[in-house]
């Protein structure tokens, strides 16, 4: 498949200006006590990241910039910044910045907006519908059979299942959704370079490879507390409605699901028995206002006008970027693309056909599909079908 | 105790007047095609049911009676008649009126108020606060064992349990309520001398004996379909709230949950299992608006000021009563009334608490606080604790 975004991507730049800026922006990310608001003031103010640090002397004032964020904006660590690039040459290794037009727009929404993302696998995916799934790490095997199966609907019906790749309910989300051949995404409170816990190195490989791996941290960033629910912000964030699947009164999913209210996006809870602790904490989620929910058609079927929603700002934001010059050609000519029209009828179809038809994954039918729905040559249908809109003679 | 009530019970009449009276309302109750509203509209209009009976012929159009009901009430079926004044004359046994003084007010808000009900056991209990303890017939040992519980809960915060005497969690909720010594009140659908399911015999017993049972169909109605929904608003009726422990989507406790809503009351609802389908018809009113459920202190609490408006409800509506010369001896007089109010002081106390300091059962305690409660003597404290008033110096 092609990929969906390249008009945007390093590659179609000038390599030592692409390298450059990315320089700045590693510089920037990297500054001691330079968060994701001073950074987004700061390249906004300079008008990009290169230009923040050449003037970084002149904006100290303005920005807030300590002395000692200011000595490392003029001075950084070559070793580190190396690395760092070193990281991101990696196949499939991005920073997605927010000047980028393929910045996830609904996280421009939400309180304390990140800077910049490190990506492990395909940022075309942060764009896509989304569902965040989280819950208990210590979830029963009940709880964790259960966020495993509304995943696997979820991907069958062509929603991304974002999680935080923790124990527990949110290991078993991300697998669902891959043993579904369905996309997922994976925020994590580490550097995008490290697993937390180690026992997930296997999963994280493949949700990189099969999905993404997104951190606002700095590469090499280890576990800490305090970043879990900043990263919990995120997984609100990039999601159109959060589901928690258990959790108790104590746990950082009712942090993850309050945000997601706040952020005015659907929240969704399973309830369970009286007895079990693990289920208090979404007892609670629904007394607040939560959905309760027994059955992941509910959520798919609540998502549906949040997601013809966020489709109509993408086409909205996408298309001045489209019609540059750089813009590669239609995707008509892509034979992939070819083969998912001509597979479309007026009869909506959902990814499982699709991909028997087209011999596609899942994974790639759902970008593809979203990139189709911009272009306004097919629409979501209901149950995650979706159909081909023709040319109307009107 | 002394039977609290006992200024407008038979005893205090003229015997010959009372037993016409009854007979008069047996001959309505009884009549081919007359509901409630039909007897309610004949001893309104005509002043008592003796005037009722005698007026019948000129009453006719005005109250739409059928030639039928107007042959029944000219010339009723002596030996029926004889046979139901037989019943009520054994000890405990009662017809209670709409037009007497103790007719629980509650009932009279609700659509299609009874015109009377039959009672074995304590006519005052249906004045007490009640909570409505519901749910199928074929629910799980863990339903079972909730439904008790509660329901055991309840009784200690001296709530008066109602249920409707059914198999499942019905039956446990009585049982319930009884072993914590507290009252309960069976409403069934078929004639108070008649038991179903027959498996529930020991239990009406001991519910007719530390209850009450009511019902509003003639004695000897046996068990019909169609009675039960009729039945269950009266169980909504009588209850400040409905607690519904597990429901399928079938369940008859979905009706009574739906008219208790209806009416104006606390709907709650135990949360369960999303794979269990006796968990369906709670989550189904958990997303209509019932308030989820995971301890009986949430409905205790929850019920505190519709107990209150009940208690101001009855003050108003008993205290004329109360000042007719039939009036009997304070409660002062009485040596229970005194033991009892000897055992409270300033501190609230609960039922428990004052069984042990006066030798009195929960059940007599319920019925004598809510007395004194109208006579200004005590007041409901939180949790189901009691205090005494003294009269203020102000």
């Amino acid at each position: 498949m092609a990929a969906p975004f390249s008009f945007i991507s390093p590659v179609n730049c000038l390599p030592m200006e692409y390298e450059e800026d990315l320089r700045a922006w590693l510089t920037l990310l990297r500054a001691p006590g330079i968060g994701p608001a001073t950074a987004r003031a700061l390249v906004g103010r300079a008008g990009s990241a290169r230009a923040a640090c050449a003037d970084a002397r002149r904006l100290r004032r303005e920005c807030a910039l300590s002395d000692e964020a200011l000595a490392w904006i003029e001075a950084p660590d070559s070793a580190t910044l190396e690395a760092d690039l070193a990281w991101l040459a990696q196949p499939n290794r991005h920073l997605l910045r927010f000047t980028d037009p393929d910045f996830p727009p609904q996280l421009s929404e939400i309180p304390q907006p990140p800077a910049a993302l490190f990506v492990a696998g395909d940022p075309a995916l942060l764009l896509g519908a989304r569902v965040a799934v989280v819950g208990a790490r210590s979830g029963s095997a009940q709880g964790l059979a259960n966020a495993r199966e509304f995943a696997r609907a979820f991907a069958r019906a062509g929603l991304i299942v974002t999680s935080g790749l923790a124990d527990g309910i949110d290991g078993a989300a991300h697998a669902g959704a891959l043993e579904a051949g369905g996309a997922t995404v994976a925020v994590i409170g580490t550097g995008a370079d490290l697993v937390y816990p180690r026992k997930h190195r296997g999963l994280a490989a493949r949700i990189a490879q099969h999905g993404a791996i997104v951190s606002e941290f700095p590469l090499g960033t280890t576990a800490r507390a305090e970043h879990f629910p900043q990263r919990n912000r995120l997984i609100a964030g990039l999601a159109l409605g959060t589901l928690v699947i258990e959790s108790s009164l104590q746990s950082g999913s009712l942090i993850t699901a309050r945000l997601a209210g706040e952020m005015g996006r659907e929240v969704f809870a399973l309830p369970g028995s009286i007895h079990s602790p693990l289920s208090r904490g979404c007892h609670k989620l629904i007394r607040e206002g939560a959905r309760l929910t027994e059955t992941a058609q509910e959520v798919t079927e609540a998502l549906v006008p949040a997601a013809r929603a966020l489709g109509a700002q993408l086409r909205e934001r996408l298309e001045p970027a489209a019609a540059e010059p750089a813009r590669p050609a239609t995707r008509a000519d892509d034979p992939d693309y070819a083969r998912l029209l001509a597979a479309l009828g007026e009869t909506p179809l959902g990814l499982d056909e699709l991909a028997a038809r087209t011999g596609l994954k899942p994974a790639e039918l759902s970008s593809m599909l979203l990139l189709l729905e911009l272009e306004g040559a097919v629409a979501p249908a209901v149950n995650g079908r979706w159909q081909r809109l023709f040319a109307s003679s009107a």
